[in-house]
């Protein structure tokens, strides 16, 4: 039978050395706050409900994790008393009664479902508390976790260790499953007599021992149970997140020449045999067909990219838009919310936005939609076949015809019609001889300048 | 006297953990597929004649692999048993007689000229079976090398290994040379009586010591001899690649601020003195003189750079580019096929292409050559000492005379003569007051849009 | 009572494996010569006087070094027969009679202030050498420090140590601090009896101690007393340098997406809650207020950023750039020698130059400021709340008024006053059907080349 599963995420910490106007909790991984790194993890480690506990910017925090298919409850931790006194913020939701209690932490983002799917595991075998522990080479400064024939005897802190203790390499995460059944009955018997006066969570193994109960370790990777007190660490988190990330996509059949190069969001999606060169961002909201080409130096968000597809180098895609098959976005163009058409060409220097392009039009290099009048955003619809010169100021709202073509240079404000060629440039005057005079007199400018 | 050798590079392997359309000898390192990599080194290494076995698309990996000057033959590997099979694929140039033979893989792209070389020097002491080894902190896994004075006793899977043996950390690449004037014979007396039926050409050692040969190991770098399976290592390779190629630059005399950010082509040359900042790419075909600045974000393709030229940041350089002494292309700037005369200026936002641009020449900001009509590309040529104003439109085919001045924001269209100047551009009007009509009317706009 | 120092930086090393036209002392670490770290370090360690010891390029060098606030002497080393005999050049400044005197090198930039304090209290605590040593896992070939009892008692070049000494982990760096009131007697007694007949520094620890004086050790992290020998070595510099700069930022409050790929200068300063996304190259002259964003591939140099500003992707900000409070400068954007108002936008694709632009004002996409006549520079000057419709070219000297409003496609060339509107387009023409006819020659003349 299923086991019923509450997750309490303890995310109240505020981190004061991140040096931040917001609580940590809201700084990104992959483009994602951490503490939204945290629920999805115990989410998909099949947690029925999820009760997050903040403190500092509490509505912020309970917004940012608030993601799709999620049921979460929010609890303030209105005093900093400890772990378990935080936990016991959620003592509402415990009520209700679950086969397992998951405690994890807004600020330990890297914990993955595999972990926490052990720690569960651990619980439905008959124990009543599974640390997460992690093994490193130098433990200085960890709690460690204590075992006997595969059971968890105690959580050593490091003061308190013998030195034979101290040579033990198996650490606390601070992570854990409790029987749920039981888990408000070991909390409220957890005290604060200790240096800090403070409620820690850590003692719930101790007091679980005591009742009768049993306790064992699943192992975590230590990445998985980093935290972040400091933007340095931040970006620990990040690169571990990215390198998970990357390695995910290439093995499933994506070409990064430089992996360590290429930033991806929490929720890009890539099909195989699409190449990434070199430097390549993606924002989040990026879906990617197989078989595509991203040279180096783009910037991806919020795009659709159909197979065929090329982009780059130097290309910006922002929210909205849509390469379909075969399209061409070039370098130094930039579109947004824009429909590119099935082998559609951006090739050169351009702003399409608020715009479709129709299937092979080439839009020539410089091309601007001038989408914008200070106040208002308004649609340019460009259709098939169309040729627009380069250099050209397309005002919209504005229709450009199928198979029409527009000459370099042109300013069009008017609607050109299906097959009709639009110009609207002045004729060229040649004035022999007189560029002489102009370098003259701009020698004697410089000249008095000087003077 | 010169002894004469056959390398025969085995390129049938598919790679179906690469998950992709194209088998994984084609995938490139350095931008060049990695079974030409293969063959590269064994040709360099002195072998007279290279024989390579092919699988799937096996027509692509030959044609990839045919480099200039180099005597290739395809063999097709149509069955596969093993790798003693797939190199007896290759019996008809086997049965030439050589006296070296070299066997190495189309997917172990990294392999050394220098390191083939001692396996030659080996068989040429008079050894008949030269394998090349490598050693690792931990071989779980791999084939180890037993040794005995020397000499090499046997190759030992790690399934067949003793405890004793297992500690041993020489370990099989699987590359290896062989006594050509007997390796028909060795190879015909390997069998297939193993678990998975194949014929396994790390059995020539044990054929060879039987039949009274000798056989002996020479040394790999670990990374030499790495091989792909998949696009992760595929990764792995191209970095190793990557950092030996800018180590070999900059001991000649290449600045490269930040190395791990430059990303080279196999065929890349560039002179000393030269300075690239962070995120360069070269594409293949790039050769840089000396004393080249290459500022930052740079996509460099098959162009020539003279020396004492400024490149970017952000400047795209595509194939048919010269730069000429002194030159400057700066940032949001491409050029294809654009041949850009001593001293000249292309520093913003201009496009380029199909183009030469005389000496000294200042092509001002936002300027376009409109080379294609849709369906033909034609030429710019503008002369010496020339000012094109910014934002012109450069219409072609079209020439601009030496020392002519043509005014910002000109479409120009026809021939400018020697010293003229060219206008192609409206009188402006102004509206008084006319601006705060404009406002008002958009934000009525926006105000009915809402309503 | 303060103790007076004077430090003596060698720079007179010439570098010939850097394969560089100019000694290896103007090589640049964070955009600042190596000889310049040099002796900022010994300046922020309190040397009342710096004794600069030059050779090759020598008034170059010495130019790089004259930092703001520095006393700096320079001394040319005519010959080159060792570092004692280095030192001797400044002879003239070591008679003036200093309490302590540091010797360090222009090509071991990395030296922290830190350990040099380290080293002259090691001075005042009574020892006549102090010598700054480091650990390394492997020794070899470094000159190893012999201690005893905490003391100093030789310096063992790896030729004559026997086995025992070469077990030392603790080598020297070369660097040191010696008794300013007995440094020229010790250093005159200094012979040059060794095989390449030079005067080694090195030897000053011998003289001192069979003088009666005392020696001791300080440590120093290995990457500190890093040389510089080729331009591999000089990359390793940079990213040591640069790490810990990005270190040092992040710990301040400054977010880094991808720390290893934002390059940093020596006098980058950027304020708390700045967010910087990955590729961001900083030169010279920036300076960041807090909550300031950053976004990919930009390059940034000579610049003042306010809070809120907003800059990229894809942004060239050059000097002479100050953007307001929350301004912003978009992609494939240039801006040299401007000043954005507070809430300005300048979005897409446009160069401004010479120029200043009023609070909130909107710049469209494609406008170019047209500042240079091929002689000299005008400026630009535009007003607050105006609108400069798209791919205007604004040719300067030029004044747009505030409120004013610039119609899309525009060359402007006369000022437009307040709250007027400016137009300087042609009227748009439309031909029926003539697109077709139009491809149908581009089809016809691609035929005729083909045939």
């Amino acid at each position: 039978m299923k086991r019923s599963a509450l997750a309490i995420v303890l995310a109240a910490g505020d981190g004061t050395r991140m040096k931040s106007a917001k609580t940590k909790m809201l700084h990104a991984v992959g483009g994602l706050p951490m503490a939204a790194h945290a629920v999805s993890a115990v989410s998909k480690c099949g947690a029925d409900d999820i009760a997050l506990v903040v403190g500092r910017d509490g509505d912020k925090v309970s917004k940012a994790c608030a993601l799709p298919g999620i049921s979460l409850e929010t609890f303030e931790q209105t005093e900093r008393l400890g772990t378990a006194h935080a936990v016991l913020a959620a003592r509402e939701a415990l009520q209700r009664g679950y086969d397992d209690l998951l405690v994890t932490y807004g600020d330990t983002p890297l914990i993955t479902q595999e972990t926490l799917s052990k720690a569960r595991a651990g619980l439905a075998e008959g124990n009543d508390v599974v640390v997460i522990g992690f093994e490193v080479e130098n433990p200085k400064g960890y709690g460690r976790l204590l075992t006997l024939d595969g059971a968890l005897t105690a959580i050593r802190e490091e003061k308190d260790a013998s030195d034979e203790e101290r040579k033990v390499r198996l650490c606390n995460s601070g992570l854990m499953a409790i029987n749920g059944r039981r888990a408000l009955e070991f909390l409220e018997a957890i005290d604060n007599k200790n240096a800090k006066g403070e409620y820690y969570l850590t003692d719930v193994v101790e007091v679980a021992l005591a009742r009768g109960g049993k306790a064992s370790v699943v192992m975590a990777d230590a990445d998985e149970v980093l935290g972040c007190n400091n933007r340095a660490e931040l970006a620990v988190l990040e690169r571990i997140w990215q390198e998970r990330k990357r390695h995910e996509l290439m093995l499933s059949g994506v070409t990064m020449i430089a992996p360590e190069t290429v930033f991806l969001a929490h929720d890009t999606a890539i099909g195989p045999d699409t190449i990434i060169e070199p430097n390549v961002r993606f924002g989040p909201g990026v879906t990617i067909a197989g078989d595509v080409t991203i040279h180096s130096f783009c910037d991806i968000e919020g795009a659709s990219i159909e197979a065929g597809s090329q982009i780059g180098p130097f290309a910006r895609l922002r929210p909205g838009t849509t390469l379909h098959d075969g399209a061409k976005v070039g370098n130094f163009c930039e579109v947004k919310n824009g429909d590119i058409g099935p082998g559609a060409k951006v090739n050169h220097l351009t702003y399409i936005g608020d715009a479709s392009v129709g299937a092979r039009t080439n839009i020539g290099a410089g091309t601007i939609t001038c989408n914008y009048d200070g106040v208002n955003k308004f649609r340019t619809e460009i259709g098939e076949d169309a040729f627009i010169g380069s250099n050209s100021a397309l005002v919209a709202p504005i229709r450009i015809g199928s198979k029409s073509y527009v000459g370099s240079g042109s300013v069009i404000t008017k609607d050109v019609p299906e097959n009709a060629l639009a110009l609207g440039r002045s004729r060229q005057e040649v004035k022999e001889d007189r560029a002489e005079f102009i370098r003259a007199r701009a020698l004697a400018l410089k000249a008095a300048k000087n003077a």
